[in-house]
């Protein structure tokens, strides 16, 4: 069945590349991160789940940078398929690993709620993708990141 | 019972400030990070689980970002005891939480085997403290990070 841009970005990644921790589909104890476009801008809505606590009633720094991480390198492949005009379930696959991440934190993260990770591409060129993310809760940004992503050797 | 300093950084945590997912002793569900001095530096030894991660045989980014995360702070905390010459299980506590965290992912880092996380304060600065951290795989720094930790405020 032809895959269609509701679907979220990881659902393209190829199998053999579908086990990360963070947003593979193939990972039956990840997170399951996912990533869909909002226009010119990318969109993830996760809620951390109950154990994911920094002090009690925020959500933890390292699930944070994974939300990043993820969301930015899943942003780095679709802007790229985009660029090359190109349809995400069209040959060959583009997947991304991430380089370098910066994290600010700048308030706490309330938990319970879901947050909104947000991502705009910075620049494209050649193999690296840099990617710009607040992660929101409510209509507060409590963080921001930035992610350089670097096509995967050999695609 | 008085605890030595065999004991990690973070069973000196104050019980309400236990619950991280990362290093909190008290988080059932938590990864319990644990953080040690050897001489001028601290160390941590972590052996990711077989699901953490990123591409097949590989550890995920964000979780290595988590290990650089609360190793970070973990070391802030035991680093302000020494600048203040007092033990750790001295009143009263210090607790650091990340205000920044930057990750260099230098070279895939392997899964399956430990981990050391060692940590170097690079600066001490009133309530903010910068540690330079190094993850390696037996003999290969694999990533590069530096926390900048901030003393909780109240304490």
């Amino acid at each position: 069945m032809k895959k269609t841009m509701q679907e979220a970005f990881q659902d393209f990644y190829p199998d053999d590349t579908s086990y990360c921790y963070g947003c593979g589909r193939l990972n039956k104890d990840g997170l399951h991160i996912q990533s869909r476009w909002d226009g010119e801008e990318s969109v993830c809505v996760f809620t951390p789940r109950p154990y994911h606590i920094a002090l009690p009633g925020y959500v933890y720094g390292g699930l944070l940078a994974s939300l990043i991480d993820c969301h930015g390198t899943g942003t780095a492949a679709a802007a790229s398929y985009r660029a090359e005009r190109r349809e995400m379930d069209s040959d060959p696959p583009l997947r991304f690993v991430t380089a370098s991440l910066k994290v600010d934190y700048l308030k706490p993260t309330p938990l319970g709620i879901p947050l909104s990770v947000r991502g705009k591409v910075k620049e494209i060129k050649g193999r690296k993708v840099v990617v710009e993310i607040t992660v929101g809760a409510e209509d507060q940004i409590c963080v921001r990141g930035e992610v350089v992503a670097v096509r995967i050797p050999g695609q």
